[in-house]
């Protein structure tokens, strides 16, 4: 925070604006009318290079001068951007070669946003440029507090690029990693289809072979273009830090954005940001198959609690400090394939879930809505006609002094890392399962328990934690054993395809758990991978349970056994066993899932709250907020929940049960 | 028509026919089959360049001399097609830049039909040549007494051209339209994304940027790449109307095609013709959902009879003359992905239904099926052995006297325009929907309500109309505005989205129905866009009706509230609003449309009609014809409609009193 | 087989083994345990060309000197592969040119397997070169037993190539088969759409045109492609004769595989070997519905017993002598939507199988798991951590001497031809209908009823069978018929679109059945491609069977009426014709071709047993197999089957009665 600003005590309200879509005229008036519905900042300047620099070199300040000022004189705060997710057409008009070349090998052109090659050094250049010089303008400026980089990485199927400049870059940085040709095929497999190279020059990008590349080429290709955005964002922040001191840094991802490594993009941010728009990822995930369609379209116009709460817990784990929702849906979206509007009191829930889920600032997309291009019809708090939307008046009965920015303090951890995901989801061997979905079923199973969830990386510290889950870490390092076996002060879970790879993203040498095998106390045996309709029922203390689309089986050289198949090819084999404090669940199946994590948290001491569906109880320092999500009004404890409804007790002790 | 043709008093049947696919010999008995069979012109000479010029500059008129001769003979006459749809191989090996490239980039090759760039100067001159040899060698032809261009533009995705002449051609286009880039810019709204352009060659065809280009840029592109192909036609009409006086000039359109503007490319033509199919229409628009699949299933072997009737209306139209049919199914096609026979009886249902919706001619489409290549098994009137197929003795039972000329007069009309077209289906915002989906729901129940209508552009003279419907008229301009209000005698009906955009395709100025707000009385709040299954309720009268897809609501400022939404956000808010004798239907509803249009006609002395299921009928001049699409008999009025069948009532006044 | 082995008398089991991917450390025991396991032989060296060559002329024999040694000093054969299915990367930097191209014109990067073009006079001269150098090196290994050239020809959609290489040699491949470009025009149609050439230089290759090619032009280039494969292929065969005599040469071709002439393909081959992953298969012909998904549910860990069945027959009859399943699936596959695991006793069950259809060879896939690259998830006899898989304990339990290898004598065939197969698919004209669906339509019906199946070329020998079915021969030649004809010792059934087409792909001169209308007795009417859904009903014996996709009928013309369609627009017309001993099949039912071939059958003395769903039986020699492939016991003739299990009768009779 700028040395200007007191470090607020509650919840920030802002708004996404855009002073050069609209007559310099209304400017006044939008900022008296922003103050007066109780927003504190603006964010401004995003994708605004065209007119920043109109020309190569000529800079127009004037416009945002303004804009910041009559910003300014209503007391509002501001956000200012790095414009650049938007290259002008002058620059790729001099420059054909920053366009990124996407995995089919065709050039994307100039015409939407995001057309740019962060492996380009033309581009990395002008990247810089722009950043210093709007650095040097505002850097100081008393309203700014703060910094967005560039505009949701990736967006676009960006993150991967596939010209000659990543190419060689690619190859650089393999010969980097791994010094020799020898170790890059060896760790690789190479030899495997004869698919060794004797030069680095032959080595060439994934996503136009015959087939599918070597998942190992797969996932060096990810952490190298991973790497490339955060060298290119690396850039911009080292110039605002030096230009911007006292100002915050922080990016906007996107929910559920598999790209990239969050991780890798967070270090040397303030606090990571996101775009939360509810419906259109409740949609987005539909093919995930988390629920049944019919289920989800009774949220269709509040997007489901526990899929917004997920990336509260992700991006805010990123950083373990507040994070900021920098675009939050106030109305109905336009990228879904059906854009429903949502429902009455969704955005003071969308809010309140935000702040309780340790988000420091909200502001909403956007203040008008767009009258032009490609985003006509999504919504804003004002209509294209200028009048308050409903999102507008639903704003206005927020208080944001009533949500302080309070430590969310938990004790239950879900590990995350992307070297996984990409592993996973570069062999999914499962129609209808990949990475998030396995581990969204594990958070939406504590979630359903009333238990709040830090969602972390697993070589974090994870001290403070009684109960570690990790619903699908399939690599697995030496290190990252010992430091999950040095974890004995807490109880660990793990799910199906645990530690299953090497860093190279090949089977552990030896085959089985690897460096694992010690701490599960048990070997892996056959993993089966269930068609949609074929269930496999598994056992657990007598009761039956349905797993789908995986299960795999354990050979116990320790472990207890908690649970077996009965019938299919596993009949009477090990689903779920423990190790002392470690459980391994092997099958996919919702029910089994709840039941041991019901038991784990009961073992670890950990407060249980069985909620409704669609009912949630989240925590932030001592305040507790109950939400019901669903369209129906929901008696719980006794009480009444109206449909789509936040309750928020200030308590330092057990809210539940002076609610109860 | 030519002189030495007298103006023909009653339907004109005829058959496209291809001598060059089969033995000279067999000419002389196929033209007198087809004089037996009642038929009285043929076309020929379509996709026959290959033929008329073997090799550059070498013409061979002998055969098309003969085989015109050959039907001369035999009283026939001769529509004869400029051949241009099929550049021959030698063309394309001398100049391979005239080859069309895809949206994707890609070079189209040579080897199936409309392998040309509408853009290419070469390909041009070579168009002009070919037409003028064939018009200065049969222009003046007695049998001769007409012209088709060309065949089906855009058939093949091939409309809009992504060739270096065609970016050239759009970026000059761009620079008249706009003058200035300055102006450009605002109209598209570059401002946003940065998207703005200082220099015309900056000016990229849309297709192929990370995402979405502008709307208001693919707007402007479509209408580039219209009047491209209206150009292309406008130079061969001019040579046919030098060369060919006295005999008519059509092009032969397609059901439901988006790809250009149908009114544009009529000007110039004598009336418009099209080529109906509807057993494939019908399969072809099942992504549409305006009924479900098993209700069309019931229509598989007839089309259903307000698709194929739409486009009779539409196409009539175009120039407000009875149009002809060029190419009408007379057996199986061999496009769809399952190709059922027509139901027994369903030729002459078809001929009877082109009649009465106002054609003057009718092609059957084609005299023997196609022994090779990629039609192989497509039928026609003749099979592969030469024998009579079902159709031809369908044909045969069709007395094309009974079927007189005289002029279809309508007192009900839709309005239908292709830049709202082009803009609604940009920026569709609703899965299931489109323009054409929405549109075909208003017209479809006019239909079920036995009122017979005119589909005409907006702009065009509206005094003879009581009724006045514009289902999705979502592009609206000061004049146009001005011409509705001109209006007054008549009763309007607006759908959802009137008004939303300027020319441009960006939002009206000032947002909401822009100068059509003082018309409508109302200012349009929230579009709703509902996910399949999740239906909204709308109040009428007290009746609920169920709105799906999409619901928008209106604040009226002047206007009366006819129908409110119930639940959902948009509760107790207008669903309908009326101010005079204006009316806006805002929710998508096929029972709520039925019923406001129902009031409405009552209001304007328009007879209605409420026809069963499939059971329709239609007036030309004093002629009813009656028709039951349906394969179960159905009674009506106390009359037995046999499955597949026509009853025509030529009766001055109201025939349906007389049916009954 | 090499003149050290003696003709093995029982089937002979072995194993896929990649020692190149392990430690040598583990080759001695792993050779121990292969023997002791009751395997016979190892297939060594397939996609090893990095290993055998590291860099460009330098060979590296030591490894699989080794290897060999390794393996024959435990008593085991070896069969060799030629590498040329992945070429090393050397190679491909140094031409690039030998990459393949797809149908979109793009070029294949290396990076998975199958990158060249067998088109490329550079690759095949270093195909004869590796070849050459491996064969010289081991051709007369005592140790050394066969073959296999390259692997899976056509795998990753590469059977078809579009280099520039290719496109000249497709020219001249027309050039050589028609002489003039009037007998290519006239052969392909080619005045249709104006599509005649006047250069030899103007033919396009197909698959980037504006819409689909000409269906003779496709054709064409099937046998274009097939054909260079196949001389691709001869070179090594010619080499392997040269240096390697007394040694078998096969190819392991894939499961319905479509993109070449097996038949062309296995001329030279000692006999045909085939990959067969039964649950995969199953999934991978989902498509084609020729079971209802949830019956397709109840296979999915066994594979349908047909789907397997048919293979065996197919490649069995390429050749007419013993094939080999080069590649058994013994555990998960990891190339389907979902993987399931193999029932408990499905190795077995598919080992006897195919042994019962002929297999002299069953090679499972493969020794140990791949613990890197594609195939991570793959299973083998071993796990990643090498301690038995399932199907290890699964391969011990098979008793190889009880499977004797006498030969399989059936006096039932089934005609099947690519020609007809490419003219089929390339105008399918019916969704969910394809050739190879319709043809095991035909051969399940026979199979259920217990009736043993040879598969064959038309133009084969006869004269050994009683009922020769021809289900999809739609290209139909004036030899070809004389051949049928000739064929009065048998009784003949023809399914739909017999005899649709002449060699070149066009109709057959004068429509109809061309050469084959004396034969059959009748003439054809029209086909009714039925949407899913619209059901035809077919009368047969006053019983009524419904017809589903298809259904044609006939005009007699000395033919008998067996069954006649009753309702619809073919309502009376015959739907199934016979002619003496010859009987032709319109409509696609599987009761209805049930009960025409149970007739036939039994008119020609076959006999017949009806099976139960799921249980088959399959005779070689005088043995008898019968097997139940469900997941439920099955009691048939009073003994019970359990789940996934096989009963062998040794007996020279009628073994069914005695298992009775």
């Amino acid at each position: 925070m700028p040395s200007e600003s007191p470090t607020p005590s509650s919840l920030l309200l802002g708004v996404c604006d855009y002073p050069e879509h609209v007559s310099p005229d209304l400017w006044a008036d939008f900022a008296r009318q922003q103050r007066e519905l109780g927003l504190s900042f603006v964010r401004l300047a995003e994708f605004a290079w065209s007119r920043l620099e109109p020309r190569a070199g000529e800079y127009d300040w004037a416009w945002l001068d303004g804009a910041i000022e009559v910003a300014a004189a209503q007391g509002l705060k501001v956000v200012l951007c790095t414009p650049t997710a938007a290259p002008p057409a002058w620059l790729v008009q001099a420059h054909p070669e920053i366009l990124p070349v996407g995995r089919d090998g065709r050039v994307k052109t100039f015409g939407a946003r995001r057309h740019y090659d962060p492996a380009s050094p033309v581009f990395r250049e002008h990247s810089r440029r722009i950043t210093r010089a709007l650095a040097e303008r505002y850097g100081q400026h008393p309203a700014v507090i703060g910094w967005q980089t560039d505009n949701e990485f990736g967006w676009g199927d960006t993150a991967q690029t596939y010209t000659p400049a990543a190419q060689a870059a690619f190859r650089a940085w393999l010969e980097a990693r791994y010094g020799t040709l020898d170790a890059l095929n060896a760790a690789w497999g190479n030899v495997f289809w004869s698919m060794e190279y004797s030069d680095w020059a032959q080595i060439p990008l994934p996503g136009q072979a015959v087939a599918a590349c070597s998942p190992s080429h797969t996932l060096d290709f990810m952490r190298f273009t991973s790497g490339l955005l955060a060298a290119f964002q690396a850039e911009q922040v080292a110039i605002l830090r030096e230009c911007s001191s006292g100002r915050f840094v922080t990016h906007n991802f996107m929910g559920f954005f598999s790209a990239y490594d969050h991780h890798e993009l967070s270090v040397g941010l303030d606090f990571a940001s996101w775009d939360s728009y509810p419906t259109g990822t409740l949609t987005a995930i539909g093919e995930w198959n988390v629920m049944e369609p019919q289920v989800a379209l009774e949220y269709a116009r509040t997007g489901h609690p526990d899929i917004t709460a997920f990336n509260h817990d992700l991006y805010r784990g990123l950083t373990g400090r507040g994070h900021w929702v920098m675009e939050q849906q106030c109305g109905q979206i336009d990228w879904a394939p059906s854009n429903p509007l949502p429902a009455a009191g969704a955005v003071p829930l969308w809010t309140a879930q935000a702040w309780a889920h340790g988000a420091d600032g909200v502001a909403y997309f956007r203040w008008q809505a767009a009258t032009m291009a490609q985003e006509l019809l999504h919504s804003g708090l004002l209509r294209h006609d200028g009048t308050p939307d409903r999102g507008h008046a639903e704003v206005r009965g927020i208080d944001a002094a009533a949500h302080p920015l309070v430590p969310v303090v938990n004790r239950v951890a879900v590990l995350h890392d992307y070297d996984s995901l990409w592993a996973y989801n570069a062999q999914p061997h499962s129609g209808g399962l990949n990475y998030w979905a396995q581990t969204f079923a594990y958070y939406r199973a504590l979630r359903a328990l009333g238990v709040d969830v830090d969602i972390v990386h697993p070589d974090s510290d994870l001290s403070g934690y009684a109960v570690v889950v990790a619903p699908a870490l399939t690599v697995m390092t030496p290190e990252r054993a010992r430091h999950l076996e040095a974890a004995t002060h807490a109880r660990l879970v793990f799910g199906p395809r645990t530690g299953l790879r090497q860093l190279s993203g090949r089977a552990q040498d030896g085959g089985g758990f690897g460096p694992l095998a010690g701490l599960l106390g048990a070997r892996p045996l056959n993993f089966d991978s269930l068609p949609a309709g074929l269930e496999q029922t598994v056992a657990l203390e007598g009761s039956p349970h349905a797993a789908r689309l995986w299960a795999e089986a354990y050979d116990p050289h320790g472990a207890d056994v908690l649970a077996t198949y009965a019938g299919g090819p596993l009949d009477t084999l090990a689903a779920v066993v423990r190790h002392g404090t470690v459980t391994v669940i092997g099958a996919h199946s919702d029910t089994l899932i709840a039941a041991v994590l019901r038991g784990v948290l009961a073992d670890a001491g950990i407060e249980v709250t069985p909620m409704p569906e669609g009912v949630r109880v989240s925590r932030r320092g001592g305040h507790t907020l109950v939400q019901n999500w669903t369209a129906r009004s929901v008696t719980w404890r006794g009480h009444v929940l109206p449909p789509v409804s936040s309750v928020l007790l200030a308590s330092p002790v057990s809210t539940l049960e002076e609610f109860a």
